[in-house]
């Protein structure tokens, strides 16, 4: 039998390296010092068997994305990742499930120097909640909320890749499908392009949903509408491909697990930015969300991956 | 359909009471500002159907012990909460359910002004995760690892009700029900008293995994041994009856689920007490746990509730 407390100290207890770490994993609770002039970003997403991932998926992807989905959300505000707690529902103890998990989870932890100071573990199907924690200079986090018309709407990276990678799992066949696969699964997220934003962008979101329900939600939010310009959209080579097989252009747009920022910067400030963007439309005063295609404008309803649909 | 999002804004959006939450519910995350002097504490406890509790446990009662086993964590450190993150994986939309549980953990969070900032609604097996943050005094925050020789170990309230009331479950007969089970259903955290312990308490902990257990942690982490006193244990009537009934004189000293403290102070400070409790024994520096019942000392084998068992 591996107790609980083995299992912690084998698989997940590190050295710290955070010193704002003050008490990591051993105590009832861990503690944080936050330093003076920040904030302290907080976000939770849970992956559950069967509903976000398929049973029998590698574990070192599932621990990177796991962790990988909680960074993203701490870059759409443009916090720094500093910890995270691991709540771990798994059906058995089973060793080598369990250090791939681990491999996996660690290996985005460190690239991004955080802790894991805490969590729980317990017996049950496989659920996999992380808690983390990021920190963002006093007032200046980025809201979905801010939007102005006439901002330039930007993305970073490319639109549709892990929507592909979950056709190839589905059954497409893709000539080139790695690129697509590692998207889905172990999706990189936007940490340095987050905290560059910081005093530039005036809204951003990340779109683990898709493009446009998250973007509806700076929308709806913001209460502005935008038009997107089809043929500026960031699309691979393999999603092109993809649309031209299938007919199916609006993958893309509304496809989740692109861990990409959308963000939107005003006119003048857009010579700012230091990172890698693409424009691909335009925040206007009319609410809702259009599209551009060709010069024939048509409404985008605002859909997102939901659950319980 | 009730989607992801009205699920949330309908039962878990509340107006936040916290000047410390800067940003709730709406964003991609939550943002908290810590006042000067504090650390942070934070801790994360899980809750799985058929594990933790029994498939058709009454929704408010879990609503309330799931917040209450998190801000018990929090007590035992000395932290005064302030904000939880939820993650609540439920097979399906069951708005009566939903209402209940939300009622249930909403009334214990308005008791210690807990805001709800955010969290994540997944579908799938029935799980429930909170992440709880609290603010401690920096550097004064009550460990485990702290306990000296010569300490007076103290607990609050009494042992094994919690534990009396899952025997109740299983079939005990007990004459007088409620009290146990209503502790063992809807265990109420020590917070008032964690907060009050700082600067007498040397070590702190709650004992959700029974006594001997979770003492246990504190004679490891402060390499210190101990010697309760048997006759001394604040015992229920129905505790005592059920020993009486039963012979299982074990079951106090064991069972889990008791969200009391147990904490040890120098005898000089006793006096200093500001809270109720039992005196139940002393630290020696000599490792290992003993009970001395009428005067026979006998080791405690250190068991905890232990999953995967």
């Amino acid at each position: 039998m591996v107790s609980e407390f083995s299992l912690i100290d084998r698989f997940f207890k590190r050295q710290t390296v955070n010193k704002s770490v003050t008490q990591g994993i051993g105590d009832d609770c861990a503690l944080l010092k936050i330093p003076q002039g920040y904030e302290l970003a907080i976000t939770t997403d849970t992956m559950v068997e069967n509903v976000h991932f398929f049973a029998g998926s590698d574990p070192y992807h599932l621990g990177h994305k796991l962790l990988g989905v909680n960074l993203s959300d701490l870059a759409s505000m443009g916090a720094k990742p500093l910890a995270v707690t691991l709540a771990l529902t798994v059906p058995k103890i089973d060793e080598n499930w369990l250090q791939a998990f681990a491999d996996g989870f660690f290996a985005l932890a460190e690239r991004y120097s955080v802790d894991l100071i805490g969590g729980d573990t317990t017996s049950g199907p496989l659920t996999l909640t992380v808690t983390a924690l990021g920190l963002v200079p006093s007032g200046q986090a980025l809201r979905r909320s801010t939007a102005q018309p006439g901002d330039i709407i930007c993305v970073t990276g490319h639109l549709g890749d892990a929507g592909l990678g979950l056709k190839i799992n589905q059954g497409y066949d893709c000539k080139q499908p790695d690129p697509a696969l590692k998207r889905f699964n172990q999706p990189d997220p936007q940490v340095e392009a987050g905290q560059a934003l910081i005093g530039t962008a005036n809204a951003c979101i990340d779109i683990s949903d898709g493009l446009v329900g998250d973007l509806g939600h700076i929308l709806q939010q913001s209460q502005v509408g935008a038009c997107l310009d089809w043929e500026a959209l960031p699309l691979s080579t393999e999603v092109l491909t993809y649309i031209e097989n299938t007919g199916d252009w609006a993958m893309p747009l509304i496809a989740g697990d692109d861990y990409e920022l959308c963000f939107t910067v005003s006119p003048d400030k857009v010579q700012n930015l230091t990172i890698t963007h693409t424009k691909i439309g335009v925040i206007e005063s009319e609410p809702g969300l259009r599209l551009n295609k060709s010069g024939n404008i048509q409404p985008l309803e605002v859909k997102s991956f939901e659950h319980f649909s």
